[in-house]
């Protein structure tokens, strides 16, 4: 056994049986090592954001950690992007940093570069084995400080995720000496749960006579948390919000609605406009996402009593809801009016307005959707799907763009017998495209719907709100993806993708039948006409 | 005039005036600007590491910086592999990082990250303008020290590049608030000389009994380089050698033959056996690229005495060479020989040994070779290419893959003029292959030659050499690019690029050099089969 095979049984015996892999010359001893090892599930992925994206998918649906398999510095850059995404989710990642040989690190040869700083930026803990005696006890606390926040439990597997990201760099020559026994299962510290008295205090704040609301993120979200915040709402009237794109929310029929802060501090000054108290439940104080000459950066309106009541890691958020309402609505069961019936679908030209009805109309039991649509789905996802089956969302957590793709791998791969449904924006979608070709390889049911307004749509109001001049046509070029126009059916098909285009609304309805109804990676660009 | 304006114009006053972006809201001002300053080009990339990889692309051919736009830590993470090997490349790049207002960084929104730590790891400049005031002369030192090595003077533009990265973190309410007169012209520091002293030692080393090789790199790999290497040769008989990968070599008729060491640290045993000095002018001692158990790092033969002639940076490689010359083969002029004839193309199928002698009998005049085509490559491209028309080569300087497609395109856009060539194996193609949608958005005359053999066929490589197993079908799927085959033909047609598809070497033929006559991009999918 060498340090490679160490680290591989380590995770093993900690629960990580995923890969997502993007190996180079320092991580062959661990690629070597999955032939006598077929617990652990390799996945290739061509390009490390894929991978990163796709053990944050993983992540956010299984509760548990996966791996990625990174190769030294360049590598782990190429994925940083998605680990930000995944650190903001609170999704447990491990990622396994191949470095030089001891004896090589000072030659500075060309891939040599900087890895510990790098991973600095987006792991909670980072460490390199210094001997061959301490890499199985540094590969165990690596996965246990990923899900230290309580995630990874099977129990709670259906609440959502509160990991961290853990980076294990390993040198080379320590993966290909003999290695040492891998360590046995080390458990992750437990969720903490919120004392009584918090419980009490903000109990009394929700039945007092000023407005409250809550905000709820996280495991919150779930349909335990969910139920156990309409309770609460039910008894008391206490308005409850989510934030624009969770890590992971519960939504449709049957499901208690709750509402999402809009995306634009406007939208949010009215939503809270009246409230008196706002009650923090796994969630942190909303804030805009960019600062804007003149405007607020804090969301919350001015004079606003903001109660930090259940943090947004490390805490039991479910059990704090339930415990919550067990005070204030005591026995009392949501009953949950019957939904409307959903829209037929008109025949018509594919537009920002009516693409979400098709999928909400379609979307089938227990689907899991990504969202990724950024301005096309802003205002429209929402009510949309308010009544479709009951499914999970996963959004874009870090507003870091190009996680759409691979985190459907990753949340294909922990649940294969659930549908994906991938709403991924086109300028966003080049970042990370070669995870269609995963995909493809390990022929995941993934329906992606390619959300084409040939342009960085979001870029566009951005620059007025910012007080940039009106765009001429330099400026404005830099937001246009047309010129060429991308094809995305034929970059998918390239990649190994069943691809269709969609231009009416009755073209999307058909292609995503069908393409929900053949198993396999699919995508339909839905070519979108400004009205 | 905002800050953004002042950035853009002292840019302009330094002699920057081609800007590769991938912007986003904090970085709106200095789109906006782009109308009213038409002498700065903004080139749309899709990702950003294509915009940091034309970036490197444009100053090796330039000599000159380019500027990158990049939207806060995500965005510079994506372009991080490529400011990786444009550092080893010596390019000066000048990145605009935007980053969040100051009144918004302690708010922790969801696109902050450590911006400073990431740039750190590639950049030998990293400022923040701390207020209006500040902007222009940070921007003009920026440049400059990119520059300092002496890169981006006109005369000295021929003659590869010596600068640095530097990034320069632009927060938002500076870019948006009034800002201050831009910085006039700041000039870099100059190239320094190897003084006299230095110079009449190693000539004394040079025309000594024992064997003698130099090894060349940076500018020295220009023409007026190896003419004066060739003159030392011819008078000396001292051997001549440059790395595997340099940032820019001249080759081809008429030009100085110089031997690239192997990739292999058994084939640079070979070539430096029996090699008393070597003296490394504008080179660094060679170094494995990676370690193997057992076996050394440092591929200068034990005992070899080492003799650092010329710095790797700032320092003047061509005056040094020409003095050298100058003092041990004082009035002599080398006469190149006729080349020989180069061979008949025989129509065979595709395969690693043919290909490159296809492209090395149609290589244009003056093209521009980027060439990252590894394995392909490695023992078939300088054979192929001796006789070929004059050209230079561009190579993988950091072997971050992920460089051939957005080089290419900041070569043809430094270059306009010039036919540019890019060799691009195909694992390393999909990390950045949107950059062949800048190519075609920009009309590039890049012809891409995508070698297909359907495998990360270095990594099966290096899987033995480190001590690895024979690989198992767990492990052989980790290289295995086919199960789907990538179809680069739809792919490239996809981002609107012309795309065909050779599998002889007639095809290959045909398709290069109606690819050439024809302006703009042309993708050509070269399958390769194994022998």
């Amino acid at each position: 056994m060498n340090g490679a095979e160490t680290v591989l049984r380590t995770l093993l015996n900690n629960g990580v049986d995923v890969c997502f892999a993007n190996p180079g010359t320092s991580e062959m001893q661990f690629v070597a090592a999955l032939d006598d090892h077929p617990a652990m599930r390799g996945v290739l992925c061509l390009f490390e954001g894929v991978a990163t994206g796709a053990a944050d998918g993983y992540a956010r649906m299984s509760g548990r950690a996966a791996a990625t398999l990174l190769h030294l510095g360049p590598g782990l850059a190429n994925g940083l992007a998605n680990l930000h995404n995944a650190r903001r989710a609170h999704a447990p990642v491990v990622n396994i940093v191949g470095d030089h040989a001891h004896s090589h690190k000072r030659l500075d040869s060309p891939l040599e570069s900087d890895i510990d700083a790098v991973a600095a930026t987006i792991s909670s803990w980072v460490r390199r084995p210094a001997t061959s005696s301490d890499i199985g006890r540094d590969t165990a606390e690596a996965v246990a400080a990923a899900l230290s926040a309580g995630a990874g439990s099977p129990d709670r597997s259906h609440t959502g995720t509160s990991g961290a990201i853990s980076t294990l760099i390993m040198a080379a020559d320590l993966s290909w000496e003999a290695g040492t026994p891998p360590a046995p299962h080390l458990p992750p510290a437990p969720l903490r749960s919120v004392p009584r008295a918090d419980l009490d205090a903000i109990a009394a704040v929700i039945t007092g006579p000023e407005p409250v609301a809550l905000l709820i993120d996280g495991a919150g979200l779930s349909e335990p948390g969910l139920q156990a915040a309409a309770r609460i709402q039910k008894a008391t009237g206490t308005a409850t919000f989510c934030p624009t794109w969770p890590a992971r929310i519960r939504r449709g029929a049957g499901v208690p609605a709750i509402q999402p802060l809009g995306y634009r501090a406007e939208a949010v000054g009215q939503q809270l406009a009246g409230i008196e108290n706002l009650v923090l439940v796994g969630a942190r104080e909303p804030v805009a996402s960019f600062a804007y000459p003149g405007r607020p950066g804090v969301l919350t309106p001015p004079g606003t009593n903001v109660h930090r009541f259940v943090p947004d890691s490390g805490f039991n958020v479910v059990e704090a809801l339930n415990e919550l309402a067990d005070i204030v609505a005591p026995g009392s069961l949501e009953t949950l009016p019957v939904p409307d019936a959903l829209p037929d679908i008109v025949d018509e030209p594919l537009r920002t307005e009516n693409w979400a009805q098709v999928i909400g109309a379609l979307l089938p039991h227990e689907a899991i959707v990504v969202d990724e649509s950024i301005t096309e789905g802003m205002n429209t996802l929402v009510p949309a799907t308010a009544n479709s089956a009951p499914h999970d969302v996963l959004g874009l957590t870090g507003l870091a763009i190009g996680q759409g793709i691979p985190v459907a791998v990753g949340a294909a791969i922990a649940c294969p017998e659930r549908p994906v449904v991938c709403l991924q924006a086109d300028g966003s979608a080049l970042y990370t495209i070669s995870g269609l070709w995963t995909q493809a390889r390990e022929n995941l049911n993934v329906t992606t719907v390619l959300l084409n307004n040939s342009s960085y749509a979001i870029l566009r109001a951005e620059l007025d709100r910012v007080g940039g001049n009106q765009a001429g046509p330099a400026a404005s070029a830099l937001f246009d993806l047309s010129r060429p126009d991308i094809d995305f059916t034929a970059v998918a098909t390239g990649m190994g993708v069943t691809a269709t285009r969609a231009t009416s609304t009755t073209e999307l309805a058909e292609q995503f039948s069908t393409a929900l109804a053949t198993p396999g990676p699919h995508l339909i660009e839905a070519v979108l006409k400004p009205v």
